[in-house]
């Protein structure tokens, strides 16, 4: 069943966006009384809709009941990267249940903004969150920050992770192992070509782990994946 | 250092193929004497090449220490599916240490080869692996199977797992920490809209099991990665 997020309901009815109507009228062809599942608050509701023809309108049937993801709160850390690969990684990491994304500025990033925000690129960054979001069923849609330079991350709290190519012996399962209970995780993801070394102890300094990911050599868009997928796998029941 | 595969070697020599020969003159504009990393026969060798503006030569300067990965044998079997997610299956698959990978014909397939081969895909597919196993410094290059039926799964060895969307109870953590000790894992993804419960039955009878990946809604791409991601931190010492 098709889904939306809504920022707005009166009463029993939940409002959608321009494109969001236009999405159900015009593209899915939807006729009065066709359901869908609309969230609105982290809370999603099996809604049925009427009066396609005129003012649409999004009428609640029922709450449904939430999902438990066991995950901890997840905060991805990237320098912005090239738009296939950043679009890949906001796709994924949204499926993976990402919470927050944090864009850097990196000393070999390929790509940096200076003014902190390209309104253009975060529009579309969070388009492709939101449509994840939809496909893969969240109540939420994470947040992406604006961008920051290594020295704000000082204000970050939980588990602390770089993903480091420079490290050999503290490995990730290392690391998991000792934070079962951990309710909040930090990810940093460098960029091609890796942190500079500087990079690295500045935020070793800020607490921040330096970790291995094992022997295998991953694209940078991989990484994200791969550690998202062991944070899901460490915290299955 | 730029990597290449080779599947000839006389003496102290190594013969690439007239791809990579072009690649190393014309698009690396490499020089007498630059060094190249060659593999051949699962060994990698640091190499110079000579004779650049003639008839190039690699020569063999030694030969270069094994990395172990510690992981099993992997063989990953999956519908064919649309041109842009294979690609990605293909390449993410081959970083996260796939050994083999068996298309397969399923029922909710929306492309379908029935001559077992379609000569032009599987060019592009080994290309692509090829080009995957180059970058993640591989010594192999997973081999990819000519298209079977399900019922042609019969004969395979080792731990077999189906990624299931219907099993609700047994886990891929389960399934995983009861199975350590294995050198071999097969690994089923179904299309989208899953498997249909006929095909699943006939696998469950093959001893695949059925598996949840937990409770996230994962596109079905990102499904292997998923899967390959938690082999290699369960392997990881």
């Amino acid at each position: 069943m098709q889904r939306y997020f809504s920022n707005k309901k009166i009463d029993d009815k939940l409002i959608l966006s321009d494109d969001d109507i236009y999405h159900i009228t015009t593209v899915m062809r939807m006729k009065d009384n066709d359901e869908i599942i609309v969230v609105y608050d982290k809370i999603a509701y099996l809604c049925c809709i009427e009066n396609v023809k005129e003012k649409l309108k999004i009428k609640i049937k029922k709450q449904l009941e939430k999902v438990d993801y066991k995950t901890p709160n997840i905060t991805l850390i990237i320098p912005i990267l090239k738009e296939q690969k950043m679009d890949l990684i906001l796709q994924k990491a949204t499926e993976l249940g990402v919470s927050e994304i944090i864009p850097i500025n990196t000393n070999r990033s390929i790509i940096r903004l200076k003014d902190g925000k390209d309104i253009k690129k975060y529009e579309r960054w969070r388009r492709i969150v939101k449509e994840a979001s939809e496909q893969s069923h969240r109540i939420d849609i994470p947040n992406i920050y604006d961008i920051k330079n290594i020295e704000e991350l000082d204000k970050l709290n939980g588990l602390k992770i770089i993903c480091s190519t420079r490290e050999k012996t503290k490995n990730i399962k290392n690391i998991m192992k000792k934070n079962q209970k951990c309710d909040r995780i930090n990810l940093v993801i460098g960029p091609e070509g890796g942190l500079t070394e500087e990079e690295e102890e500045h935020l070793n300094k800020m607490g921040f782990i330096s970790t291995s990911l094992g022997s295998r050599i991953m694209r940078v868009e991989t990484v994200p994946m791969f550690v998202l997928s062991i944070i899901n796998y460490e915290f299955m029941e």
